[in-house]
């Protein structure tokens, strides 16, 4: 029930706020004996940073982590691990402005009126930043599901989609959008340059697939597997959609288009189509786990909006400085970062009933 | 952590099969002086009971609510509410054919990879029945959060939409639709008939608006109130999507567009636009919360299905018997108890924290 | 984290008061594919349950569970298992008086404080009728841990202790005390019913042995097994005391005194000592695991004290009818009955996350 | 449910072993707006802190405690509070022979039955060491109860209990063992100092008491007040047993003699005695809440025993360097920030429920 704890029998609890001196996660429950130094956190960090291209915000942060608990001799002990990484470019900025007034969209007024005190400084614990948490986070789970091999990509920018006949996981890392198809990608690069110079800020799609995810693992009732995955990807900055497999889309369709048909196969059975995105009733069924997460278009932008003051008063309000122009490109080593440990708990929680 | 288990501070607990002698819910953390009876439960159960129309599955239920415990002279007490309700229509039909070969698309298979065994009359605790727990227990957390007002319907069917502009939520209540669009009832009439009568389903969308909650509920960042939202729908049955205002439709426009900008007013801010749908930073901002759920259609049709059996050989299997077309309609009352069940959860862990 | 749940992985949730139409517990999280039937069942409660000699409360209940829903031809489905006690024998006597004023000793008081109301009928939810919930429980989690066996018996009342020296296990269940000292169970029979004919009561200790218990069973730090074991049984009703091996006495011991030397064994390690318990740093060590709980005597008394009325005046109060001169008898199966289920969870909960 | 987090709906997750880097609590669920510095910790840290006189460890630590998040221009956010704290004395000695056999009555064997990996340096994740963690934590609660005292002190080393008589709050301060009686203090100097040379360690009674608990705090019945201190004091290293009130005591006496009788106050009731300690069913009674708490003598001693290495061998084993001869002193303030810890977060809790 910790607010700030994300997970079931692997937990992680984040600190930490954007422009104080570090920020951290506890990883709690890990299975012992597994190798675990920082050489293995530090790419899902590294791919998740910003400043990389103009395509995002132009923080400088090396989010170096360190281990501070829960290793001993290069392997996990079974103890808390204690993950931080310090904030170094928390630039000295005036803060004034942000702290007399609300920026429309972001978590600004909200704060205010649940705790009566913000840390403006960067957005404070709402702030992106926070997510680099849980990618660390996510890298120390995915070493408890070997079995299991991860992949997320942005599918869509402001609309525009991939083409599913040119998805090539390999392009994937070949351009700064994780597009797996490189017409997009082109495309993105003017499009996203294009808000980034007009100061706006663009929505994205990104898609979450995971393989090898044997059948059985989820919780029913109210631990379902896609139950779990839908919190920790809304629970994700900017989020505002999520579906599994059909999502939205089996809503249009009838019984019979939208079934999975079984087959015979060598090693248990085989599915003829995977519209459910690999659960049913909440556990998996050994087919591929897909989960599609819609990114609003970041709230920091650089067109002036209508606002109040904290003291009520109407005001204009317009971000300063670093923007990120399409917020939904650094989210999609988050979403891997959240499948992985939505699985990685659930597969502990499996063998902790079914042996 | 429990699996069947949902809430953080005010949690229920549900039990049950669907051909069970009964199902339940145990109602914990209510607070205590609230008047409470059976009478304050049943006509949120009469909305989702089945059989009330050709639209939905023919099984005849009561859903007759018994409280079995925490009220006293007709008070809650604090102590928990056992909420109990008999299943009367397990009709004693032959179970031999479901018991051998899975049905595509249901939990079948997945129960069996899971457990090694399932209850395999009527979908056992995988049935839409054991939603009539959370109904009952929505019903108790209505009466925490007199301050809000919810309202579910029916937007979309087989792909066919309402037309906001023919919004009146009186015509809900006047058609077996949950539907607020008189010529969309209309319509759906005869495509959930047609699709009844070939034995098809079709999925829907329901939307659930909540007016009243005040700015400040939600407890960032794991127990955001639109991450709760999420878990909270996506394990309703045959659900596979979740948006939190505009959802998907936030990925596709430019921040300018999707601002929702403040101006000061009589009592607090007034917004000009909703389309964070109530919820900034994962906490409530005193605007509408509002939730869109993608329902699939039914996997129980009467059209045979290529499927393999326990034993792993092929097998066509069909549906025989009752089936539902469109197990969207029914869902609404259940997205309308999670919601409130979510709310009041909220509101009470606010005033933990933040007095 | 439900206050009226117990346990991590397997858990249970009670409800039902002294005075309502029944009582029950609902166990989540239990193994699927375990034989289970009433039968298992019904000889705890047997053994708890009121009315047997004239030691105890002479309500008469015959305590016979119902299994509602989680057993599936005989065996575990994996679903909560939701188990019923109907109260049967809830004598329509007068409760004005207990209505009016509050019974020194009991948690009349502080339930009115709290809440703001209490069924004060035979003491509502705070009644030890509650723990026959626990019992049932108990006796699901017995069937997750075939390895270990559990032995509770009383080992003093009123200050009057068995010898050591004539501990016979066969004993305990020839005599109404589970009492393992034959000598000591006939001088008890003078005591307890020199007490029940004075109106008063009697105080007792409650020792309780695990054996078969594996190296490796508790959670560091703050799910220690015997963290956990204190939860348990001090959260029994009237027990104001609990120790693990030596308890209080170890804090008179020197170092040296205390210690458990260990010497190879045939299978793992032997120990020439068990002061610890059988757990060192919150873990199991494969000794056996000894609890030790104290019981005040029962606060009905049929001795007129002093009290306060809800209204804030004096008053004088005398518990009428029916009483229990020695609560602590009826507490052995109860504190078994949290044994199994505290090792039971931590079972589960030790292969979930070391496999 | 996170192992290594303790609390309700106020938390702290601790992190950290003896010799790494440093230690850390994250305190979660923490009402906003309260004033809080470094320096409102380090006075409790001070207080348990090693090396301050011959009667403890000599270990030398400065105990410095940072702030790393939840805190803005001096007050609480509501926001995760990490703490930090630097081991900074982490001895260079050999750790050879204590990584290859067990120390009789540690938790050396234990930790290695059950995640086969142990971090041996200075007792690793098992060492007192983490206790600092719980104190800072136990400060962060102290301000969300400004309405409750706490007090605990020692009130026996090694069977030489204070006198009732002679004490004197005053007092505690005044030697180096939170002795409320001076003549027991002068006492206890000789009786450990000689127990320090002979290189053996001696068992403690802390007594802790908590004024100003107003009626109602505590969440029966699996989260009762006096089950959650059980938790909370048997999980501190080195505690075999917790009693609330008179404890074992109670379960010598005959009813009338442990009854509180009640009688009308200015303010509410008054009580005759406070058997009960402050606690019926579960919930406070506005009495002050007695805690007793029982510390083994410390296993590291420099007498050898008889242990196994960790491939099974026969072998004798002497703790060498810095030992703890009565670790029950510096236990005090531990006990006394786990009394706050679990106040603060019932007071939460409570309002929770009951507004």
């Amino acid at each position: 029930m910790s607010v700030n704890t994300f997970g079931r029998v692997l937990r992680f609890t984040t600190w930490g706020e954007s422009h104080g001196p570090a920020i951290g996660a506890v990883v709690d429950g890990c299975p012992p004996l597994l190798a675990l130094s920082e050489a293995d956190i530090q790419p899902f960090l590294d791919a998740r940073r910003p400043g990389t291209s103009k395509f995002t915000t132009q923080r400088r942060e090396p989010d170096a982590v360190k281990i501070l608990s829960g290793v001993f001799e290069g392997k996990t002990t079974g103890t808390p691990i204690s993950l931080m990484i310090e904030n170094v470019d928390q630039r000295s900025k005036d803060y004034s402005e942000v702290a007399r007034a609300y920026r429309p969209g972001h978590a600004d007024y909200a704060y205010n009126a649940k705790y009566g005190i913000r840390d403006y400084r960067g957005g404070g614990r709402s702030s992106a930043r926070e997510t680099a948490s849980r990618v660390a986070a996510g890298a120390v789970a995915r070493l408890a599901i070997p079995e299991v091999a991860i992949l997320a990509y942005v599918s869509a920018i402001g609309g525009d989609a991939v083409d599913p006949a040119n998805f090539d996981a390999n392009e994937i890392g070949n351009n700064p959008f994780f597009c797996p198809d490189a017409a997009a990608a082109a495309r993105w690069e003017r499009l996203v340059d294009e808000a980034r110079l007009a100061g706006s800020s663009l929505g994205a799609v990104v898609e979450c697939v995971a393989t090898g995810v044997p059948a059985g693992w989820g919780a029913p009732l109210y631990g379902k597997l896609d139950a779990d995955l839908a919190s920790a990807m809304m629970g994700i900055n900017a989020v505002k959609g999520v579906e599994i497999g059909d999502g939205f889309e089996a809503a249009r369709l009838r019984g019979e288009q939208n079934a999975d048909p079984m087959r015979p196969g060598e090693n248990g059975p085989t599915f003829e189509a995977n519209h459910a995105g690999g659960i049913a009733g909440g556990i998996s069924t050994g087919q591929p786990v897909v989960v599609r997460v819609a990114f609003k278009p970041t709230s920091s932008i650089l067109i002036p909006q209508d606002t109040i003051t904290r003291d009520g008063e109407a005001a204009e309000i317009v971000t300063k400085g670093r923007h990120d122009p399409c917020v939904g490109i650094r989210g999609t080593p988050v979403v891997e970062a959240m499948m992985a440990f939505v699985l990685a708990d659930h597969k502990l929680l499996h063998r902790a009933q079914c042996g």
